[in-house]
Formats: C-alpha cells, structure tokens, sequence
C-alpha cells in the first residue's frame, strides 16, 4: 500500500515519475513537430514539473530527446512482442511484424511519429530494438529460412524499408495500407532469400487475434 | 559579354544570384545540423546577402530549406545519370546507383548528409527523384528484368534501404563500405525479382569509369 511506503521509496517514486513527465511531454513534442523548436521551459511546463527538475533528471535536451526516442521504441517493441509470441517461423515473424507496424500507425500513432522522425539513426544502435532485430535475421539464417552473407546489412535494408512503409502510412492517406505493408512484407522476404511464392503465400496468413 | 547585357538582364542576373547564395547557404545548414537552429538573420550572414532580400525569394525559412532539399537531390540525380548513362540493363542500373551513392558519401558529403536527414519525406514525392526512380522500376517491370505487383512499393523500399545505407556509410566508419554497398544491392535485387545467382553476379561487375 502506498502508505506504508518509507520516505526513501516515495522519494525515489516521486523523483521516477518526474523523469517520466518529462520523457511523455518529450514523446509528444517529437510527434507533433520533431525536438527543433521546444525550450527546456516549455517542456517543463508541458510536463507539468518545476523548471529546476529539468536538471535533476537530464543534462540537455538532447540527452531528454534520446531518452524519449529510447522509450517510445521500447513500448514499440513490446507492443510487437506481445501480438506475435507464439510465431516460430522466422519469415511469418519479419512479415507479421511490419504488417503490424503499418497498422500501428492507426493504433499508436504518436510511437510511429517518433519512429518516422528519429528511427533511421537507430539502425545501428548496439541496444533496443536493433540488436533484437538482428538476432531474429540471424535465427532464420540458422534454421535455413533466409540466406544472407551479412544479416547486419539486410537489417539495415529491412529497417530502412519499414521506415519507408511509416512515411507513406503516415504522409499519404491510402499509400500504406495493409495491401502495402503486405506487398512490402513479400519484397522484404524475398530479399531475405525466401523464395518468391513461399514469400506470396507467408505474407497472407491470417495476423494472430489481439489478445 | 556581360557589358552589353541590358539594365533588365542584369538585375535577374543578380536576382538569381542573390537566391543561389541563400540556397547554398542552407544547404550548408542542412548538411551540418539540420535545419533546425538557424534563424534566417544567420542564412543571410552566411549567404553574403542583405537581410531584407531573404523575402525577396522566399516566403519562410522553411520554404527555403525545401528549395534546398529540392536543389540537393537534383544535384545528386545528375550526378548519378552521368556516370550511370549507358548502362541499359534495369538491374545493373539500380545496382549501381546503389554502389555509386555510397561512394557519393565521400566526394559529396553535404549531398548526402541532406539526403539522410530529409530523404525519407521525398520518397513520395510527385516530383524530382521519386518520379524517375518509378520509371526505371516500371521499365524493368516491362523488360522481365523485375517482378512487381505495385512498383511504387519496391520503389518505398529501395528508397529506404538506400537511406539506411547512406545513413551506415556516414554515421558509422566502416559499415556501409563499398562492400556492404555491393551486398545492399544484391538484397535489393533479390527483392526487385531478380534470381538469387544474378543478382549476386550483376552487383559485382565493374562501375563505368568515371568520364
């Protein structure tokens, strides 16, 4: 019970939902209009915090930004995670993945802004969803569904493609639609080395129901 | 000779020059910081250009910055079309737009920093590079060399996987060498339709010498 909290915890849960403030208003501010305009002032205030915390918790806005681009990714690949546990082939697992990131455009439309805005410099993050990403490539390749020389490079190929897919969900109305992101899922598998009808048919199989 | 041009030709001349300098200057901009902090005083500063005629061109900065992505990318199309001119076979053209565009990392650095940070928005674009990139798609679609249902999508994920290779290329040393430029380009042939053994072959010929 919260109550029966030391002061020590309370602080420490105080000064963990402070940070947090920050890094929601930082998410929303990166979805509206990208991190160019916003002063630490506004983003205080936005947070509904002192402007004094500001420093307590993050050294420049930049280190801020970063924080909320590494959190929105997170929720962004828990959110995936979740939906598709229980998937074992490697190429249904890259195929369901990006159908469900067209449609998450819809459903958390403020995780795919910050994906469109800030996701190309992360493709070669050593943490969060890259190095994930990687070791699913580098499964199929041992189970002999994909054939790649360097699963380094196609995640880098994979990953620009999804981002191109977001782009055109978000920036043009029926551009990205669940025909596309199945159309770009099939070109996806057969860059991974699946072969074209196999990629034709892994691509329309029924997405697992929401939980 | 330029004495005898009239009062009328001098003055557009001037006025022409007036806006290359201000696109130049945003250019630069763009390539080292983005297009964030700059206020359009400081454009003018670094253009050589009285304050007053910033508006004499441009309504905004932002409009200011979109002639500068728009002249950036024409820029490097014209680049790549004059090396790549006689190349007639579709795969080895987009092969090599791919080997030639990482290369470009290093002699046209500011090109392709400019291309990194506002390439993904162009993707859709009705103008400029996008069109163009859809019709050699489209061509190969017609010669059998590709197999595509919706040719606009592969052109999405190809303009993505370039992205995230120029992106590799500039931010961190090493990982898009020209090696990875050849091995993105096979994956991307791959997704094009290409059959697994050509595609490894086409990507490894040699690049027309430069003229």
């Amino acid at each position: 019970m919260p109550t029966s909290a030391t002061p020590g915890n309370r602080f420490e849960r105080r000064r963990a939902e402070t940070r947090q403030a920050l890094v929601r208003a930082a998410r929303q501010i990166l979805a509206e209009a990208g991190d160019a305009g916003a002063s630490i002032q506004a983003i205080a205030e936005r947070a509904d915090v002192g402007f004094g915390s500001f420093y307590n918790h993050f050294a420049s806005k930049g280190e801020l930004f970063d924080a909320a681009v590494t959190d929105a990714l997170d929720e962004y690949g828990q959110a995936i995670d979740e939906r598709l546990r229980g998937i074992d082939d490697p190429a249904e697992l890259v195929a369901a993945s990006f159908r469900l990131s067209a449609a998450m455009a819809e459903s958390h439309p403020e995780i795919m802004q910050i994906l469109r805005r800030r996701g190309l410099e992360q493709i070669h993050a050593d943490h969060g969803l890259a190095p994930r990403a990687l070791r699913d490539l580098e499964r199929g390749v041992a189970l002999g569904s994909f054939t790649l020389a360097d699963p380094a490079i196609a995640l880098a190929a994979l990953a620009g493609s999804l981002l191109a897919l977001v782009e055109l969900r978000l920036s043009k109305p029926g551009a990205g639609d669940d025909r596309a992101a199945e159309e770009m899922a099939e070109l996806v598998l057969r860059m991974l080395g699946v072969p074209m009808d196999e990629a034709a048919e892994v691509v329309r199989r029924p997405l697992p129901p929401l939980a």
